[in-house]
């Protein structure tokens, strides 16, 4: 892949790019299971194959960081080692073996007059997914957008620019092999900013979806400037509601899981909400629950005056996604204070109630307006492959079309078939 | 309701709309099926006892029109007989008698470590309208969204602003009598043109859809400036092929029926292609079973020669959506001719085969990019009561959440319920 240097170029290419994608999209579309994944298969050697030289485009990448100081969680997301690597390829392995969703029949009925409609999956078309320095998401979003029919354009950050570079070319070889374009996957061959612009134009309607795959900031930009539709979650402010009829064992256990197993993923809770009627026997528990598990807690005043170790909430703290050990805590009168306190500070991401009232966790389910609602379980369970879907190319919160995890039913869309014999419109 | 005139009222008034509509849907979102039939019924009710009223301010919109020089068509459309208004009202009832598809679950499963997972209808939540001057579409438009749990915003065209505000006072007091919020229909109370602006930007977030129903002009408009995202079809330039495996009598039953039934619907062909093979026994016949009945034959050079009054179609034509009794008509080499053809000139709306080779049909139902495809039927099936989905709101060519009629169901979209006994990720 040659890069391109120069700014005025930049618009051209990236029209170009568009148009390839389009006419691979309209191949991918119609490519058999049995060939993509025969594809993803020959994409996986691959990038066995090129191991070395993945790992040492990687090391230049890396000595090019150095000068940067940048942070050693950054750093290490760009880091690939052996493992990772394989881990990699593997990875394009267990995609191979999902399900393919395009072509199923989702439902089909029969009209009074004959008529026979079915409503069958088919690929969004074209889908650009913009990342940061993590050069191991090069081969999964790749990856998911090809099994489910679709084109990818790549743009991932600039610190890993040649490691992407060459699992690209892997890909691409995998993609030839298999029989199908290699601009199924393509990157943005540019490092230069308006690229980014370009691509969230939609490159002259070639561009149908863009995904972004990152930090607040990526994808709040994403957000503000894109032309066409963007499956995305700008952050995760994810609540666990003590209710009084909650076990206090199983609340003290989802609770850990949901603020500590993972900090940093966006199902991790960032507020728990505690009913008033059971703060005399469940506040205290809750709060040395996370306190001794290193979690910094603050409170409203109730939740201060039951532990010193609590310090004071500000109003900014309740629409704050830490994603670190630090955790809100407040005492709310019942289940509708609850909810209406989710609806105002929450993200629509992940909400859930610790009950053993069946009426009080059918409301919440119901009445919480969250792509998920839990009942009796941890908010980071908020990923498709605990849902299930295999893998997932992230997690949405806008209502239309995608709506929670993202997984390879989510990014197709559907077509009516409709079978006559004849008939016509009276 | 009250008037707004000056431009600078327009933004607080609408911003403050937005906020009600956002309060309304929540409410409505948890409205019970019978409580939202309810408020149809008492809606019809008050069409019905205001059908003088309503009537009275039609013949002010209608006069203020004459001096407009408006075309006949549109005048008509304008204007409301007591049988229209009939009509609105039943077809209020009609809304009534439909499933509900809020808290409908779609698919549900269940987890190796028992978590049950529901997929679950919900509202999308505030719907922006934008449509022309015809005032049943106020009560089709406010009470399709009302039923599938939307608030709806609605904007029509500023010749039948009176006659629209009759409807809508109609509306909210059926609305007010069911006890649910008559902010659930609300209509923009200005045609400060800033207005629609305004709306299409999302109104601070408080609208999360718009789906224009008018013209191309109308709806292009509407997809060139929303920040939300838009139902719409631009223009359907349909295709019915003729493959050289029809029956002849069925082409000839199937293109006349796709042209001329009713030329000015979306769903009609623009565009008839007749495969070679079968052109010296298809041809004659079907440019005469069109022209017999009055259309205007624009064609290629093969075409035109086979019967003196087809005229010459232009490269434009191929492109054209006449909406009229007129169209364009082309030989072409078989199957992946005609789905060349349609690939470069269709708009991904309705595109039909005739054929008694279910081969051919396969790959034309599956290979053909638009929202509805169809075997042996005609294009103007193309509607929501064909499918059976009782009421659209219009057709969708977007590639997202909605595609093809979009009816109640297309109106929702979905949220994750998961229910767990104590379940934490490991």
């Amino acid at each position: 892949m040659n890069k391109i240097e120069s700014t005025s170029d930049t618009r051209a290419a990236l029209l170009a790019m568009g148009k390839a994608a389009r006419r691979a999209a309209r191949q991918l579309a119609l490519a058999s299971s049995e060939t993509k994944n025969k594809a993803l298969g020959l994409m996986a050697q691959a990038i066995r194959a090129d191991a070395a030289l993945i790992a040492r485009e990687n090391a230049a990448d890396l000595e090019a960081a150095k000068h940067k100081e940048l942070k050693s969680s950054f750093v290490d997301r760009l880091t690939l080692t052996p493992e990772r690597i394989e881990a990699m390829a593997k990875g394009l392995d267990e995609i191979a073996a999902l399900p393919d969703p395009v072509g199923h029949v989702t439902e089909s009925w029969t009209r009074p007059n004959g008529l026979r409609i079915a409503r069958v999956r088919v690929p969004i078309g074209v889908i650009g997914i913009i990342y940061e320095s993590r050069p191991n998401v090069t081969a999964d979003a790749g990856a998911l957008a090809m099994k489910s029919g679709n084109a990818a354009i790549l743009r991932g950050g600039s610190d890993s620019y040649r490691s992407s570079a060459a699992i690209v070319a892997a890909l691409q070889r995998g993609l030839a092999e298999a029989g199908l374009p290699k601009e199924a996957i393509q990157m943005v061959p540019t490092m230069d900013r308006d690229a980014v612009g370009l691509l969230l134009s939609g490159l002259d309607g070639t561009v149908d979806l863009i995904v972004p795959r990152g930090g607040k900031s990526l994808v709040a930009r994403v957000q503000q400037e894109a032309r066409v539709p963007v499956f995305s979650h700008l952050e995760g402010i994810c609540h666990v509601y003590v209710d009084k009829a909650a076990d206090l064992d199983m609340a003290r256990e989802i609770v850990r899981n949901a603020k500590m197993r993972r900090t940093g993923i966006c199902g991790a809770a960032e507020t728990i909400l505690v009913d008033s009627a059971v703060a005399a026997t469940h506040l205290k528990p809750l709060i040395a629950t996370l306190a001794d598990a290193g979690c910094e807690v603050r409170g409203c005043a109730e939740t201060q005056a039951a532990d010193p170790r609590v310090t004071k909430a500000s109003e900014e703290d309740w629409s704050t996604e830490y994603l670190d050990a630090i955790v809100s805590m407040k005492v709310v009168a019942g289940l509708d204070a609850a909810m209406d306190h989710i609806a105002r500070y929450g993200s629509q991401h992940t909400d859930a109630i610790i009950t053993a009232d069946e009426v009080a966790a059918r409301r919440f389910l119901t009445e919480v307006d969250s792509a998920i609602t839990l009942h009796n379980a941890s908010t980071q369970f908020a990923d498709g492959g605990e849902f299930g879907f295999g893998a997932e190319i992230g997690i949405a919160t806008g209502r239309l079309h995608a709506r929670g995890p993202v997984g390879l039913e989510q990014l197709t869309t559907f077509k009516y078939q409709v079978s006559g014999t004849g008939q016509i419109r009276p």
